[in-house]
């Protein structure tokens, strides 16, 4: 008979979202006359900006005229796109990367949880604790987790980051060969610094390590000292490998465009004393598995780009700023200590010393009718620690504060 | 160092369609007033229907509306379009599925690609010869293969289909863990008679092994004999799963929709003595590593499936099945044998007994500027054999019959 990968039966479902609305749910049923506020959501709120739209009635039409028409795109995105995403998202801060470097695609869950197909079955990955779950759950599947041991899978290197480290993760004593970081950060909300940054580019390049950075939030950067692409780094075209999505940058969740950065100078070992170039490998992966982004949602991607575009997203993304930043008041003066929320659309707060993630949940679920995500559910390190997020309209997020201040 | 997966150095590049083109190149720039008609290009030519661009049009509206906004969608896809799938492709045929088994996509190649995840890595694959080349490059990238003696993999199981079998496989010497089967076929334009079908449903279940069944092209079928879907056999639900596209049906090549069927009733070994369900673990793998297919997207399939829809499509593959029917035609009348072209878009030509698949290329582009594809390009079996499609123009089609008589 036929017989499963049996990584797959590792995984255990998570139950943390599940968990979260089945306790939503009973509270809702006990409290019919009040009005929850979510604040746990990762996913954007505000329609796409009318030059997207634009675009995209017009490459609808397109599709309706023969003349116009497309069928099959390239599998690694439209020149039109990868042009102009190295001219505005590279060239324009100082690096140098060639459009062939540039790989379209639906997403950027897809494309991380698809590039550790290229990697040696055995190798060792490193992931941040609180972590993104896709970055383990696609290794577990491949085979590189091991066994879960208490809260974590025995063959996986986990790098702290609370604050008694200031959330920035120290290398670690085992060396390994791929690191997963993300920055802006999700959970947490906190960036590295350009220095911090180089040190583990600096790390990676020693140690012939492989950096896959996920950049999905780096539209929400402010402060000037944060890099915007991990490539503003020295030799980091030599070891990393950049993910960035369209998804929170222009609200593209729903509309699914994204691309990964595969600099040619990127070289691992063929394991017969070579070495091989990834973005080549990445090429056959992607012309083998997947087929291109569709044309309307590339024009899409493009529109985002156009003057009018950027005019409209960046009144977007400020009034998820307004909203991070005045959550981060409001749970300051509940006298609670608050992270992120500055370059990003995540805020991170420690819960008071008498309670724990889900304890603080509860707290806020039955005192004010608001959900948070408890950090406990995005690894062990995120245990006292509840994520609340900026992507709410407005009028909810004001709303909310008004209940978190009640709560002081 | 980081290691590669040596199994994507197997891979050599494939090229077919690079030959193809560099000669079409050289004889183009020898012969500039001479005008290269493709009937060797897969990707359909004709635009969207007005059904599915009304749709695409009031979805984009929705998401430049703040109240009608849609963010991350199911993974699976939206209930609207799996409820009306398993209505109009399944209940319609006497077929009960229910809508949790349709995992809609961005793609039937996609999933063909990604489904052997599931699957033990000793797992034994079985392919037809010739065969669509991904459901081999898949299974070489995972390990499966062996290594490259003469023009075929030592571990893959090649099941010929020529026309001494009248294109139907036996059954193999050695039991294979998975069987992919794309019907009706690309290349040969063949198809399965439903007792055909039936006898590989019945072996899958007698010998315990999964059949990928491709049905991509489905909406040619015109014979009454043939089975639309692999579900309309007894037994089918417990072995096989089902990959479906809107490429081909509604031309979407370009705007990317599909969907895979993964009955709850088929089930492979766990490895520990137990069974387990693939449809829970196609569901973690698209949970885990996908993101869905954009909503727009998917109102553009729900548009397929309503009346005027239904009619503007018909009309679109008429179209289609009317340039196959008059290649047919041509290619007999210069005393070729001819399969195919009857429920698919390909047509598959015996050449003359003197030449080869690149030989009867090289005498169409030089003496009819015409390009076809050789089938030798598509496996050993297909030495002997090219591939003509039926999806041009009616005009160019019409323009390429006149030559191919004039061959005579």
């Amino acid at each position: 008979m036929t017989t499963v990968n049996t990584n797959f039966l590792k995984l255990q479902s998570n139950y943390l979202f599940a968990d979260i609305a089945r306790k939503v749910s009973t509270f809702k049923e006990a409290n019919p006359d009040k009005r929850v506020i979510s604040l746990g959501i990762g996913d954007v709120t505000r329609p796409l900006v009318p030059a997207v739209v634009n675009a995209l009635h017009k490459a609808v039409d397109e599709m309706g005229d023969a003349a116009h028409f497309h069928g099959y795109g390239p599998e690694q995105g439209y020149a039109f796109l990868r042009d102009i995403i190295v001219q505005y998202d590279y060239k324009a801060r100082g690096v140098n990367l060639s459009a062939d470097e540039v790989f379209v695609s639906d997403g950027a869950k897809p494309d991380v949880g698809n590039f550790q197909e290229l990697f040696a079955q055995d190798s060792i990955v490193a992931v941040t604790d609180p972590v993104y779950p896709v970055y383990v759950d696609s290794n577990v599947m491949a085979g590189r987790s091991g066994e879960m041991t208490g809260k974590q899978w025995s063959s996986i290197v986990y790098l702290p980051c609370v604050k008694e480290n200031d959330f920035v993760p120290d290398f670690p004593k085992t060396r390994p060969d791929m690191i997963y970081l993300c920055y802006p950060n999700n959970p947490t909300g906190t960036v590295l610094s350009r220095a911090a940054l180089q040190g583990w580019v600096d790390y990676a390049r020693r140690e012939g390590c492989v950096i896959l950075y996920d950049s999905a939030y780096e539209a929400f950067i402010t402060d000037a000292d944060i890099p915007h692409t991990i490539y503003e780094l020295d030799g980091a075209e030599e070891v990393a490998v950049e993910f960035r999505s369209f998804s929170k940058t222009a609200g593209f969740t729903g509309l699914r465009c994204a691309y990964t950065v595969v600099p040619k100078a990127l070289q691992i070992s063929d394991g017969k004393g070579g070495k091989i170039g990834l973005n080549g490998l990445w090429n056959r992966r992607q012309c083998t598995k997947y087929n291109g982004c569709p044309y309307i949602v590339q024009r899409a991607a493009e529109a985002v780009y156009s003057e009018q575009g950027r005019k409209e997203i960046m009144g977007v993304i400020a009034g998820y700023q307004r909203n991070a930043t005045m959550l981060r008041s409001a749970v300051s003066e509940m006298g609670l200590s608050v992270y992120g929320g500055v370059n990003a659309p995540y805020i991170w707060v420690r819960v008071p010393s008498d309670t724990d993630s889900w304890g603080f949940f509860d707290k806020l679920l039955q005192q004010a009718a608001l959900v948070c995500t408890p950090g406990a559910g995005f690894g062990a390190s995120g245990e006292g620690y509840v994520r609340l997020t900026a992507f709410g309209s407005p009028e909810d997020t004001e709303e909310a504060i008004k209940r978190l201040r009640s709560l002081c």
